[in-house]
């Protein structure tokens, strides 16, 4: 294992402390518990946006502590939930009259501590789920997982968290953009966590995972590694027919997810790849992101995540932000 | 070799057609030859900035075409210098009656090309030669490299020609700034070259390249993979060394990049370690930029750049800058 770190036991605090200095004039770190908060003061009565996960997915969640997104992020340990008293703290703080609405991405550990702090906290609070995975089959057990739609979530929710949308709104518009969005990736190689201090799974010098979680979860099988045409496509095959079939003619957003070490030169390429897929089915790509947003530590491979847009969501996925890793 | 390519030969021209349909609202991919342009219109008489070099280190310099920074960049193969036509046809298409400032990073080919581009040219121009890495001594033969403080004369030149200083003027701003910055980087492992297949150079499990180049080019030394502290430091020695000793009380700007293939949570941690090396010295870090901005395609490391910062250069860093990779 290589990695820039001290020792593993302070790789998160050593990491959370630089990312304060860095962006000191944007967000403020509390230490305990661990949570990021962002800066500049709320408007009284807006919905308070807090999320959080395992560490590890940098810049998802607290490079997206700012105005028009997240107003708190709670960092676990390395792909570890964060614990309740985190979320507590997080949302004690930030709370401004207008109740507060966990992200929370389908993760065992993660939606049983954030119930659990929500039945703890003494305000108007909801929770929405992000299960955007389309890797694993809509009845699975656990349900699917949550991955780079996380991002859009944040965003979107963000946006109408800043104009003055209600409680009761927000959550209404995160039921209909779970509905609007699937994701799916693959990897090239596994991620190493420093804690296990070797890769969290092998793969062969020719083989690829097709579906894999960020965390090196199993996706829907190995394959060999062949052309990008052929496994993007694959990716998109499997997005795109999630939606209602055929897609009428619609307006979608296009976000190239790397995992973390996969060159910016390739997720451009797997860009076209996946705009040309949509293109020839008559679907229009108006907005798109592409780079290393949900990452899994040092994992190659990338995910694409399709959202169709109507009026509403354009809008709000255009209004300003200004956060340490998106910023428009 | 696990890459997300369809072929080695067409892997850039796939790339910049996925760049192009991402950012099409910011540039423009000019085809025969390759070069990407700005979109938004620029006043008559600014000057006009054209960036360029090899492939692999993106989102330098083809991400930061745009409002407040390049007005043209010139993508050469990987690892590999544009040609003159590129160069000319650039300059050609963008000059605006200001004259044309060339940006070249210190690499023969890069400034062989520029020069013949140069010599063609029939306008007002200028070359600015970018050699911020101190790895190799002051007086080398070819002298030294450029890396990711070509991104700092950039921004800061990008705002300067933004606000109307002419070309007389953003050549002084320029030399001033090449006396003002040092940069160094270490390589915990090889970058692998689409066309070669293999890694560039190699590394034993325990061992970094000191002082490593943005090509996988050596650098002072080898020596074993230790703690992050140390080996920052040793990044931080050598820059400080640099100016003039001790250091005056003064303000920098502080940017951590990443080669690539380093999460994020390490480049923070790094950024932690920097910033109190210089704080412990007096030195007060009031700008920063943590992330992958000048990559070596998927190696894994890190570079560190120090800039002195005076009044004009702060104002200069904080203009707005609009761009496919640099926002604000």
């Amino acid at each position: 294992m290589k990695k820039l770190i001290n020792q593993i036991d302070t790789l998160l605090s050593d990491s959370l402390e630089g990312f304060a200095l860095a962006h000191h004039h944007l967000i403020e770190l509390h230490r305990h518990p661990y949570f990021i908060r962002r800066l500049q003061p709320t408007r009284q009565g807006k919905v308070a946006l807090i999320s959080g996960g395992g560490s590890g997915h940098e810049p998802l969640h607290i490079g997206f502590v700012g105005t028009g997104m997240l107003d708190a992020a709670c960092p676990g340990q390395i792909f570890t939930s964060p614990t309740p008293d985190q979320m507590l703290a997080a949302a004690t703080a930030v709370e401004n009259g207008g109740g507060v609405l966990f992200i929370v991405k389908n993760y065992a550990g993660d939606v049983m501590n954030f119930e659990i702090a929500a039945e703890m906290l003494d305000c108007p609070q909801a929770s929405v789920l992000v299960a955007d995975d389309v890797a694993l089959p809509k009845n699975h057990s656990i349900g699917r997982r949550g991955i780079a739609g996380t991002l859009i979530m944040e965003k979107i929710l963000g946006a109408a968290a800043e104009r003055g949308i209600d409680l009761t709104g927000c959550v209404a518009l995160a039921n209909q953009l779970n509905q609007s969005m699937a994701s799916m990736g693959l990897a090239l190689t596994s991620c190493t966590v420093p804690a296990l201090g070797q890769p969290t799974f092998n793969l062969a010098a020719d083989e690829i995972e097709m579906g894999v979680g960020i965390h090196g979860e199993a996706g829907r099988h190995r394959q060999l590694l062949t052309e990008a045409n052929l496994m993007i496509e694959q990716l998109m095959e499997a997005i795109v027919a999630e939606f209602n079939s055929p897609i009428n003619p619609q307006s979608v957003l296009l976000h190239v997810n790397g995992y973390g070490a996969t060159p910016l030169m390739e997720l451009y390429l797997v860009y076209q790849i996946a705009f040309n897929y949509l293109q020839q089915r008559g679907i229009k790509v108006i907005r798109s992101l592409v780079g290393n947003y949900t990452t899994a530590l040092d994992m190659a491979g990338c995910s694409i995540t399709v959202c169709i847009l109507n009026q509403t969501l354009i809008e709000l996925w255009d209004d300003p932000v200004k956060t340490a890793h998106l910023h428009w």
